[in-house]
This record gives C-alpha cells, sequence and structure tokens, in this order.
C-alpha cells in the first residue's frame, strides 16, 4: 500500500486529521489496531474548546454536534461552603467550550470518512515505523492476520501513550518530562439529569469532585480515590454518599441519583516527549503528551496538534516551503506546555494530596479565594479554560 | 506604669501603631528590647505597597520617605534568555510601589515618637504577657536592670517571630500553619548604583537572583543558596559571578561591581499563626505571620495589621462597639493568607528546588511564558505585587 500521510490510530487526532487532508486533497491511509465499536465507544473527554468546536464545524463534522452539544458558558467552583461561577464570555470576549463526548466525535468522524475519504482500517496494528528519517517512510503493520506496509511521504502517529510510534525516534535524541499523581479519578456515567446545567468543580477535605455530563439525560460524575482503586470495590450508593458530602448539598441543591452504567478509574499524568518530529514521522496528541483530566485539555491538545500538521502540509504544498513542517514540534510544543501548566494548577488546586499539610489547605483556599474575588485571576482561568490559541 | 495599648516591639508594627494611636489621641508605651542604634540598622525589606505609603503619608510620617523613596512602576522578570517589564500602573489602574528601606521607616517613626509621641522605651524586654483574657492585661518587662509591670487595656505584640507575646495565646487554642524552604537568600549590600532602575527578579538553572537597591547609590542584590548557607563562605567576586551568570547579563546589560559592605543570608519561611487575638492581646506583623521574602509582602503586612487595630479601637472609643476589635484576626487573616499564596506562588515561580524535575523546570518557565504572555495572568500578579486592600 501507497498513501501520502500514513496515520497510525482512528482516535480523534487521526480522524480529524485525515478529514482535513481529504478536505485539503490530500490523500491518507488510518490503521486503527482496534475494532470500530471499541473506538466508538472508549469514554474519554467530553469538553471542546471553542477552538476545536470551530475546526469541527470548518472541517464539515460539526452538523450532530451543533444539534446535540451543550454549549457551557461557565464552570462552578465549590469550596469551603463558597459556590462560585466563572463567566467564561464575559471573562474572555466571548468564548465557551461545547460539552459533547469523545465517544460522538470519533464517530462522526468514523462515518464521514467511511463515506467520502480515504481508507480507515480497522483491526490493523502497527508493528513499526521505519526509515523515519529518509524521505520514504513505512509503516508494518498486521491486518487480517497477514502483515503488510504502508509507504508514506509522512508519518503521523495518533497511536496514544502505548503507542508504537514514538518508539521510532532514537533515544538519544529524546527528552521525556514527566509527573506522576498518587491519585485518580473514579467515573460513573448515570442514568440521570445532571443536578447541575453546568459543570462543578468542588474543592473538599475529603478529596475532589466533579459533576459533568454527557447529554441532558446523562450525567458524568467524578470523585478523587487513591491511586491504585478498584472501581469496583466502590458501591453505587457509597459513590452517590461521597458525591453529596464533597459537592455539600443542601436544601438549596440536591444531588439527583440514577442507574450506574459505567464505574472506571483513570490515573492521573502529565506526560511530554520533546521532540515531537523526527525526519518525516510526526507525534501527535496522547502519543507525545499527556495531561490530567482536571482542565479538560486532553482532546483539545490533539486536535491542536492536528491541526498545526495540517496546515504545515498544506503550506508545503502550496508554497513548497518545509518551514512550518519544520517548525511543527516547537509550534505544539508551546501550547502544549501552556495545558500542561494549566492542567497541573487545576489539579493542584483542587485535589488534595495525601500528605497535604494544614497550611497546603489553606493555600488552595486562599487561591480558589483569588480566583473569586480577582477579575483578573478569574479572566487567566477562564482563557485558559476556553483555549490556548492553535500554532 | 499604665498606659492604654502596651506595644512590645518597636519595628515598623509597633512603632507605626504607636504613630496612629498618638495621632487619635490614644496614649500607648512601646517597649522595645534592643538598643536603637540596632533597631535603626537592620537590613529587612524595602519595598512598600501604594496602601503602605498611603497610610504613612496619612499618619504625618512620610516627609522623607517622599523625598528619598524611589516610586517603581514596575519589575522586570528575567528567564530562557527573556525578558518581561511588568507595568503596574497600566495592569492595576494606577498602582505602583515605593522602594523605601524598612530601616529609614524606622528613623523616621522613632524621631516622631520620641518628639512628639508617648514613652518608647529602648533595652526594655518583654517578659510576659499576663491577664490577656481579663479587663486589664499587664506587660512584665525588664529595664535598666529592674523588673516592672505596665497595666494596659490593651497589649499589641508587634514582637516579631521570636517574640514572648504569641505564647500568652494558650496552645489549646491556637493553630500553626508552617512551611520550610530548602534554600535561603544571601544577601549583598553595595556602594553602586543599581544597575537597572527596576527590580529585576531572575530565574535561573543555577537558582534564583534578584537585583533590588536601597538608593540611587546603594545596591542590594540577592542570591538564592542552599539552607544553612554561612555568607563568609562566599567570596566577593564569586557573588558577582554568580550574579551575571544568573541574570545572564550580556552586551546590552551588565552588572556594574562596586565595593560589598553587608552581607548576610536570610532563610525562607511561611508561618501563620491563629487566631492573632486571645481576649485584649493582639498579635501584629512577624508575631502572627512570616511570608519568604519574594513577594515582598512582609512589612506592608505588617502595617496592614497595625491599621486595621488601630482602626477598630477609635472605632470602639467612637461607637462604643468592640465588633471590629472583635473581627480583627478574620479581618487581618484575609489578607495574611492572599499575602501567604502570592509569596508562595513569587517563591515557587523563581526558586530551583534541590529536586526538581525537568518536568518542573519546563512548567516554571511556561508560568513566566503564560505571564508575559496574557494581559489577565500579568494583571492578577501585578494586583498582588502592589498590595491587596486593607481590612
Amino acid at each position: 500500500m501507497r498513501t501520502t500521510v500514513g496515520i497510525i490510530g482512528a482516535g480523534p487526532a487521526g480522524l480529524l486529521l485525515a478529514r482535513l487532508l481529504h478536505n485539503a486533497g490530500i490523500d491518507s491511509v488510518v490503521l486503527e489496531s482496534r475494532d470500530r465499536a471499541y473506538v466508538e465507544h472508549r469514554q474519554r473527554a467530553g469538553i471542546l474548546e471553542q477552538g476545536t468546536v470551530d475546526v469541527l464545524r470548518e472541517a464539515g463534522a460539526g452538523e450532530r454536534m451543533d444539534h446535540e452539544g451543550l454549549c457551557h458558558d461557565g464552570i462552578e467552583l465549590r469550596f469551603d461552603r463558597t459556590r462560585h461561577r466563572v463567566d467564561f464570555p464575559g471573562l474572555t470576549g466571548g468564548r465557551s467550550v461545547m460539552v459533547y463526548a469523545q465517544t460522538e466525535v470519533c464517530k462522526d468522524l468514523i462515518a464521514l470518512q467511511l463515506e467520502e475519504g480515504g481508507p480507515l482500517l480497522f483491526e490493523a496494528e502497527a508493528l513499526a515505523v521505519e526509515g523515519a528519517d529518509t524521505d520514504h517512510p513505512r509503516v508494518r503493520f498486521r491486518h487480517a492476520g497477514v502483515e503488510d506496509v504502508l509507504e508514506c511521504s509522512y508519518v503521523v502517529g495518533c497511536d496514544g501513550f502505548w503507542g508504537i510510534a514514538r518508539q521510532a525516534i532514537p533515544a538519544e535524541l529524546t527528552r521525556v518530562f514527566e509527573r506522576t499523581y498518587p491519585f485518580g479519578w473514579l467515573g460513573i456515567l448515570a442514568d440521570v439529569p445532571p443536578s447541575h446545567d453546568e459543570l462543578v468543580y468542588a474543592r473538599h477535605d475529603r478529596g475532589f469532585a466533579l459533576l459533568s455530563m454527557r447529554s441532558p439525560s446523562v450525567s458524568r460524575l467524578y470523585l478523587q480515590v487513591p491511586e491504585g482503586t478498584d472501581a469496583e470495590s466502590w458501591g453505587d450508593e457509597e459513590i452517590w454518599d461521597e458525591l453529596e458530602r464533597r459537592f455539600e448539598t443542601d436544601d438549596d441543591w440536591t444531588l439527583e441519583r440514577g442507574p450506574i452504567t459505567q464505574k472506571s478509574v483513570t490515573p492521573m499524568r502529565s506526560y511530554v516527549h520533546e521532540p515531537m518530529r523526527h525526519g518525516r514521522l510526526f507525534l501527535a496528541g496522547d502519543a507525545a503528551h499527556i495531561v490530567p483530566p482536571t482542565g479538560a485539555k486532553g482532546l483539545n491538545l490533539a486536535v491542536g496538534d492536528v491541526v498545526t500538521f495540517a496546515r504545515a502540509l498544506i503550506h508545503e504544498r502550496e508554497t513548497g516551503s518545509a518551514d512550518l513542517l519544520d517548525a511543527y514540534s516547537a509550534t505544539c510544543l508551546r501550547r502544549i506546555w501552556q495545558a500542561e501548566r494549566f492542567s497541573y494548577d487545576m489539579t493542584a488546586l483542587l485535589h488534595r494530596a495525601p500528605d497535604a499539610t494544614p497550611f497546603e489547605d489553606r493555600l488552595q483556599v486562599a487561591r480558589l479565594e483569588r480566583i473569586a474575588s480577582s477579575r483578573a485571576a478569574e479572566a487567566d482561568l477562564a482563557e485558559a479554560y476556553t483555549g490556548f490559541p492553535f500554532g
């Protein structure tokens, strides 16, 4: 097989890239190791930044999102029996975010790709990227039990944190930046309308809690739990009880309970792989960087990466200049480090470390009080939450 | 001896309080364990917030400050070969800071007190506060070898971190919040005009450096050094060499050297004692709280405390209501925790921890880039640096 851009991975990064290239008349092949049902149902992020929404619309992939997605103009912070709403449009000159699950973005992009785009092979496992530093990089893969080779002009690794693309960058050229956290998120899906119409981020001495939603009838809720917690060790009523405690529900605001349909624990990690490019191999999304989910940045970073790559390749096609391709890693990393910083800060602001001192507890509350009392501090958060500019 | 307000300590907190009370027609006695020369020459802070400047002027203690102090409209941040100036008035609606050393504030207040105010006893060592929870608190002290008692209506402990006033608050009512840092500041005074007309805060892989000044002809410079460093272990030329490295001086900006006249190491600590009041005993300034010097907040917090106390006592005299006195601790602590937070953040932003990971190094640079690129983030810093409102 031969194509211009070989894309490893059919998560949102790989699928959107294929769409952007297709729209620009550049052919690609997408290799995905899992089957279609798996890709369409794995629960991930659900908050799209303004810039992500705009890109999906421009790419012709925004129709269902605009019908079913929920536009959110703010979030609520809860701490120390205080509630504070952060008004995004008022603080950022009109920006907001969209609640629309990653699973739905993937379904939309898969349908478009199969209908209009180039080849999208499920259960096609990439084994190795070869010749990244030559003009003819290749992806060896296995599909339907047979090994094959995809000959490319460029390879983009969108194959996530556990993917193989990254391994083709020589270790001696690589720097890894990493942090793990001594806690994770116990997340549930519940068949009950969300008890608040915007996301609620709660800082509590017992740990962080988050109220989110997938749709007007499905709630998504999270509890900070110790690292390595088994989701099944938490009973359903126990989860609701703990959520109530951390949200400090009262007569003014109660938490509606409903059947829990899914329960899982997400670990928390910060990770950056530098550089994100080696010769004609480019990394995008989780293949190059991970953020803890507190800032809702993971999916949006992946979108920024593939937009940057697509623009750079189109520029090369139109002008013959590889300048933007050469700048890919540096361009992406500026935005990524801002998102790493924000995700780290939101995590530190709201989670209780197992060894937190009374001094650190008070600092957290003082930080939240600062956000609630200074328009500048609040705007800093709102700007970052609604998204840093692409490239 | 008998007075309305017994003040322990003739640092800026105690001296300013005596002045504010004198101006309101309330008598006080100040007990200071050291001699006058010591108090007038111990090197401490040098940055007065806008609110502190206003209070000193209103108290009739601003004349020399207004002649000799240097009004500063910004600071410079240096990191990763980048220079960024933070413009205070432009970001805060007109606020700035004044460079005028604490030693000079003390000299001015001592002169006024001795000329116009109530008794100010040097070498008068407070031994204990007794009866804090009665209507007649007393300070036992030793002066000129003789033990004596000061009978008061109120006692204000302005006797610093090592003072005795705090001990009169029962341990079972007390909560202490504390953090120490694994580094300190090696500070020098040098007889050379400052090489930059505003303060320069430098983040460097070798550690933090700060250029400050005492006057147009005297520079004050600091280097981050490991905790417990002996100032004498650093040679003069070695200090200048290290400052040049951390400031990344170049053809555009050179560091003028001059004779070093003083050299000392300041430890770094965050500390808050709650509550700040017990009955008729009130704590003010370092007696109740310490911040690391990075945010230049220590002296300004002390001023805020005594302004809050003076207003509360005047209110009680005028209205008979003790409401503001009763609220003293809570009122002060709101501002103190904001300053603790800011001082911690500025310290974490600019210092290199001995065990810093590459991830943390990048976060610091990303944070500084955020300040340099977002008006909101920059305004958040400028507001905090120029000062939180009193009470």
